[in-house]
């Protein structure tokens, strides 16, 4: 039967090349001191700083850079948060891809709360209000730019944590798809890998409408097709814009409402990879994709496969076997686009393996019996092993 | 190229069997001054009008009942806005329908005007505020529960304009699909023709980015599917459920994101139609949609026909012949689902053909050269005669 559902994405998105332009008056519906975040400095490199600088003259703008990814709680969190109570912050205004947006979110609360920020983070504390978060996207894969979600490590703990509460969709996403034409051909491919995790996550689950299993299909087919159009040509607007778009979609809930719970298990063994391990996210999940399908494989699962065999790789399904060759080919398909498809390739060997595992356990509770398919410890210990 | 857009729909869908008991503490955020709103009385034959009387005992609960279909500007919306202004109205609950929500949505800009309302709804005057709307759909159709739009019909002008404001989003939208258990099978088949039109308008644009597509193709395949099973089994939980969910979707963007303008022609035409004659909107449209095929068919719009032959009723599309076997394949579904298919059965002969033609070119600015397929009023002309 179909799942009651709740859905609300209240974040306006301006899409287009040049929407840059809209800042000032966007910024102005909150106020004039701004917090300015971004990441590594490729900000700077595309000329989007100055023409950010300049756009904003009227404005008051401080300054949080060099955001890491898979940003973290202490100093990233820590540091935005103390320079918004500081300087009586208006607005946050985030500029880069998945990490400084998160990391943004993430101080948007803990800005707003008197206490230790990570009890907001970990779910120990309910936030009561964020200060407003604008972003401008520089990169198209986590869909944070149109999500309530934020991820944070907090590398005291190892724990790496998905933090969701509607305070903190951003306000305005300001989508130029031109901005990721200098993105490296391996972000490029580890985005759509990740955006891809994000519709595999919700399509396998139990029911799924069959208008949402079309919209899923429809996602994966653009991101497939238009991810090896941009790496041959970096500056196709066409294939580009289709990616950051997508990449938006992809984690926002719209293509999934009403199906079964699925848990995102994939993103709960990848957190834990990355927690450990500070790996590029899209990258793990790409690696631990093929093996989690070979788990859950059975009988119960087929129809799963027998959508994707058939819509995405033209391959009939008719029984556990012929599965096999669709699990195949999504490992080949991020093979081909230049992932490395082993942990020992990202220099990971087994020997926090079984600490993973606990982890997962312990801090997610995403892989449990409520959920499409349920893992225990052996269950996780044997995908991790298979991804080496 | 991917077309530059502004997307935002900040309406909470909440959606399952018994989620009206959520009502109260949706209300309570806006006030205790609550305008009920209603159209025919259907609400009180299935026990909703009581149920809702129950949950709200806390609240002061004014009515407005007898909203018309093609809601009318003058008894209907003008009596609206003087409940308001005169009971100091804090949140107005639409219960029924596209027509009560639509009217409510004009109440509530009108209510907030001093002068004559139509004013706002005629695109003369700018509205500056709104009384916030929720909503409890028994009609799975128009998808008004999740747009901006409201169409308004004027009696003394033979007039029946959309009015598009992000101002009357409905802040909450509460879905439960089995109020619509007992649509009648007329009612059932026309409201989902009108979602499948809004999909095929939008459908009918150039550029259509692929996942588009895809979403589109996927929505109509889930309207015609689950229709059918409604239409057998009136209380198909899962059937009613997809239809209520599709049919929203079907008319808020989201499924057309960076598409070029379509103009929203077939709406134009039917406007003009239920307008001079209020017939009701989805049966107009049905008989619009294959005329308005057959008139815009050519080389150019083939490889819309290629899609839609393909995926929804497996014909292959070679060439401008072959497309015609797609048109008379959707004349056949709309027919087979039993709406009547020619004007004449709904009592409309060719007598004020000319002045609709003329109507639609003065009022609707939706058909000209800026659109995918400009209509000129020799083609607007043919198309009405082929409907007879």
């Amino acid at each position: 039967m179909v799942k009651d559902f709740f859905y609300v994405t209240p974040t306006a998105l301006i899409f287009g090349k040049g929407v840059i332009k809209h800042l000032p008056e966007v910024l102005n519906k909150y106020g004039k001191r701004v917090l300015l975040t971004y990441g590594g400095g490729s900000i700077k490199k595309i000329g989007l700083y100055d023409e950010i600088k300049s756009l904003l003259k009227d404005f008051e703008i401080f300054e949080l850079g060099g955001i890491e990814p898979n940003p973290k709680y202490d100093p990233s969190v820590v540091e935005g948060a103390r320079l918004c109570k500081e300087n009586n912050i208006d607005v946050i205004l985030a500029v880069g891809g998945g990490s400084t947006l998160d990391c943004s979110k993430a101080i948007a609360v803990c800005a707003k709360y008197d206490g230790e920020g990570w009890d907001i983070i970990s779910g120990k504390v309910k936030a009561k209000d964020a200060i407003p978060m604008v972003d401008v996207l520089t990169l198209a894969a986590t869909g944070s730019e149109f999500d309530c979600g934020a991820v944070i490590s907090n590398t005291a703990l190892n724990d790496k944590r998905g933090y969701v509460d509607g305070l903190i969709f951003p306000k305005f996403s300001i989508l130029d798809p031109t901005y990721t034409f200098s993105v490296s051909k391996y972000q490029t491919a580890c985005g759509t890998a990740d955006a891809m995790n994000h519709v595999l996550e919700t399509f396998f689950s139990s029911p799924s409408l069959e208008v949402n299993d079309g919209m899923m299909v429809s996602a994966l087919k653009s991101l497939m097709k238009n991810v090896k159009v941009a790496l041959d040509k970096p500056d196709d607007y066409d294939a580009r814009a289709e990616l950051m778009y997508v990449c938006s979609l992809a984690c926002n809930g719209i293509l999934s409402n009403g199906n079964g719970e699925c848990g995102w298990p994939m993103h709960s063994i990848e957190h834990a990879l990355s927690a450990f391990y500070d790996i590029t996210h899209g990258a793990g999940l790409a690696i631990i994709t093929p093996r989690w399908m070979k788990e859950i494989l059975s009988e119960k699962t087929l129809n799963r496969f027998v959508v994707l065999g058939k819509e995405l790789f033209g391959i009939e399904v008719n029984n556990v076997e012929d599965a096999n060759n669709v699990i195949d080919a999504f490992y080949k398909f991020f093979e081909g686009i230049g992932i490395p498809m082993h942990l020992k390739e990202l220099n990971i060997n087994e020997d926090r393996i079984k600490e993973m595992a606990d982890h997962i356990l312990e801090f997610d509770c995403t892989v449990g019996p409520q959920m499409y398919v349920e893992l225990n410890k052996e269950a996780l210990i044997r995908i991790l092993k298979e991804c080496l």
